[in-house]
């Protein structure tokens, strides 16, 4: 997939929403399988129940910057709960990544400007 | 600066704490000046009161994710108001971003692994 992943800057819902932040830093093993794994997450993230937005980079030394936003803490929960999810989460340990780390927060402002429309 | 910037993967302190998460995607101006706001930007967090962690990533493609972790709302809105700060955020309004956003959030839950050490 490419580097940058996003559901775009669309202006998301007023305050307060709920991102999941997870960042990681991948091996050197396993590029195609991590990828296809990474493209299904974001195939299945947006099917979830009060998923919002999705934002996604990774640098070329390989560490990785994921915020998913969702509506409530209960569909997190439930994100997280998923099969599929769950499997990728466990293979994540076990086999792509150095180190990761998930918060799950409330975002109680926002602010953005664009510049040249939507990117 | 290199690309990826962090103050590693240290266990932050229980939650609740305050993240700061900017979204940027950069236009393809001015790579220096961007860069040295940047670097200059990294080392004024640090010295920052309530700075607790800072992770930030770009891909090729010039969308970054960073995320600046505080230990209260309080200090957050000092760091925004921090007039070197604040002449950043107004640069890169003008010269730097296509697009960006800011959000404040806090944690409510966090978890993590290590596979191998700090990263």
């Amino acid at each position: 997939m490419a580097a940058t992943v996003t559901t775009g800057f669309a202006p998301p819902p007023a305050p307060p929403y709920y991102p999941v932040i997870f960042s990681s830093r991948r091996n050197d093993r396993d590029e195609q399988g991590h990828d296809v794994m990474a493209t299904r997450m974001f195939e299945l993230v947006q099917q979830q129940p009060g998923f919002l937005r999705f934002e996604s980079t990774r640098d070329a030394e390989g560490f990785g910057i994921t915020v998913a936003y969702f509506d409530n803490e209960d569909n997190i929960l439930a994100w997280r709960r998923h099969g599929e999810h769950a499997d990728a989460h466990a293979r994540g340990r076990s086999d792509w990544y150095q180190h990761f780390g998930v918060r799950v927060a409330r975002v109680e402002r926002a602010c953005g400007a664009a510049r040249i429309g939507h990117a």
